[in-house]
């Protein structure tokens, strides 16, 4: 493979080979690479690491890297690592963004201040209409529009983005693979004149528990997120809390109590989301946004440079004594330890190799 | 005429005089009943006061009260004094609260606690049968539903909360004129089965300038105030915003942005409304609600038993060499003046009773 990013090919090999190894996801990989400061030297360290717990650890096999480069290649995609200048700025800010991207198009689209729009995939045509003509003004205002090529209102704002100029499509399979199918000349028409992206390897089907993280990264990549039409409990409201969690902008479209479908916004606004009635007001309203996350995330926000872990740690603390199965923080870890963060940050690194430790919401850990 | 809420008959006669007589709003009305004590002494002082000026003043004619009076009964009405035990206490906690009013049907359901419900003539269908359903539900729990009777949104609340148990009509002509035509029968209906209120005296036909201080009743009557649907800068969006400024709840049933009838409820919502969808939000906003204005208007709320006037006043100040035709607030004239605030309000009395002084919102006067 070529180099990616300005990385050296083994650099780049080593990363994607250390994010697929087994236990290892985003948040683990990032003190990995603070600890050792590359990708290569973490590979190295990590079975010693891994082994500590008495397991035997075993990192992603070559092969298995090799064949994902070859499948990306097939595709026209490409990779891009999180201290890429590429990497989309908001989405570095936020909870668990992911370490490694793959994307097809126009990466420059993602340095462009991002607005989400997502809704309810049985939209009504009043409400698609509308959100093609938002994505559209938003497009032609020189915003890109994020959303997650479903059905209805995400795929009526990607239309409408495309034809105002610019739109990104987060998808929750292997870059290679398209979902939904009635969306396939869609995703293909946005990987060639937008930017398309996904978090997943090449060849991964589309299941249920990626959606969640593909979530996140619409959220996270947009200042803010716009939801036009949802139901209560669907999975659009999900991608605007977590977009106020992330302490960006939450907005809705209202509409009539009557129609059930505008339960879900109305509720939201309701909730406290900025009641929007078009790119105008969406507009207005981000474009104060000066993109630093306003929430109580920020402070687990991937910041590796400065993480604890780039500390010469000491012998890794026994924190697995102090953990049960009920999320407890890591500050509070490091006080009832008594030892430095460093240490107690090694030793959970240890943990979570070993698959025994679980990372919640907000930086809490448990016992798996 | 029989006496009224246990007034003598020469006592609700003289008030209705003096109500009546030139340049004689409802704040003079009730700086001379503090002042005076009763409507008999009063009335009796009037010439002199108003005198004082240099000009000739003449109270009400007493022909045509007897007229007024002998309207009323023949349409089987009558008055309501401010400090009648059935006035509504929220009204009467409100700026400019009519001292007089009159009445047909139930005047217990004044003591309910009340809703306004207002919105567009024009509405969607939608939103009428929304409005009915709404205002059905809510005089089922026990609440009374103000409106105006005008077509539309009005009119469905008054026909629903029929239907549910309760209703009050406040109208801008006299209680014996019906308007909208079209509304006859309705009017009729809540006269017998609800309560219909109105400030102007019988025989006044409904003018422009009748209609704000209309509204100003219907949300001084209600915990709150619900729009339906309304159109930017519409009469039911300024008798929200009275509402608001009464310290009142101001509510809005949202819609969809591609329906020009929701654009007024969604800007009010934006505005800080809150977004409701149904009787069962209302009443779990209002459940709460104490009635004790929160504004800063509620300084100039008619407590006249505690009126500065209330005091024995020496010589009037000369207060109107320190007005302007720009509205000034009366404790800054107090301070300008450097006499007692009794003599500042006397001086602003004989004033107003000369045809000179203008009253504004938030008790502020100035030169006419």
């Amino acid at each position: 493979m070529s180099a990616e990013g300005g990385l050296s090919q083994e650099e780049a090999f080593a990363r994607i080979r250390l994010l697929r190894s087994p236990n290892v996801g985003p948040v683990t990989y990032g003190h990995l690479m603070a600890r050792f400061g590359s990708g290569m030297a973490a590979l190295a360290a990590l079975p010693d690491i891994a082994g500590r717990k008495g397991r035997t650890y075993t990192a992603a096999p070559e092969r298995r890297i090799h064949d994902e480069i070859a499948a990306l290649r097939k595709a026209g995609a490409r990779y891009l690592f999180h201290d890429s200048p590429d990497y989309p700025r908001l989405l570095a800010e936020s909870e668990g963004a992911p370490p490694i991207l793959t994307y097809r198009g126009d990466i420059a689209l993602a340095s462009r201040p991002c607005v989400a729009m997502v809704g309810a995939r049985n939209a009504s045509a009043a409400a698609i209409r509308l959100s093609r003509e938002i994505a559209h003004d938003l497009a032609g205002a020189g915003w890109a529009v994020v959303s997650g090529l479903a059905r209805g209102i995400d795929g009526a704002a990607h239309h409408g983005a495309l034809a105002g100029g610019a739109t990104i499509g987060v998808i929750a399979s292997g870059i290679d693979i398209s979902y939904p199918p009635e969306h396939a000349a869609l995703q293909e028409e946005i990987a060639v004149k937008g930017l398309l992206l996904a978090e997943q390897p090449p060849g991964t089907e589309p299941l249920a528990r990626h959606f969640p993280t593909r979530n996140r990264i619409i959220s996270g990549l947009a200042a803010g997120t716009l939801v036009v039409e949802a139901a209560p409990r669907s999975g659009s409201l999900i991608t605007a809390r977590l977009a106020g969690e992330m302490g960006r902008e939450v907005m809705a479209i209202p509409g009539s109590p009557v129609d059930p479908r505008s339960h879900g916004c109305n509720q939201l606004i309701r909730d406290g989301a900025i009641l929007v009635q078009g790119a105008a007001d969406v507009i207005e309203l981000l474009s104060g946004f000066t993109g630093d996350p306003r929430s109580s995330f920020r402070e687990v926000a991937l910041d590796w440079g400065a993480s604890e872990l780039a500390e010469e740690a000491g012998d890794p603390a026994d924190v697995g004594a102090l953990l049960t199965t009920a999320p407890v923080g890591v500050d509070e870890l490091i006080r009832q330890s008594g030892v430095s963060a460093a240490s107690v940050q090694l030793a959970l690194l240890e943990l979570e190799l070993a698959g025994q430790l679980v990372r919640h919401a907000g930086g809490r850990v448990s016992i798996g």
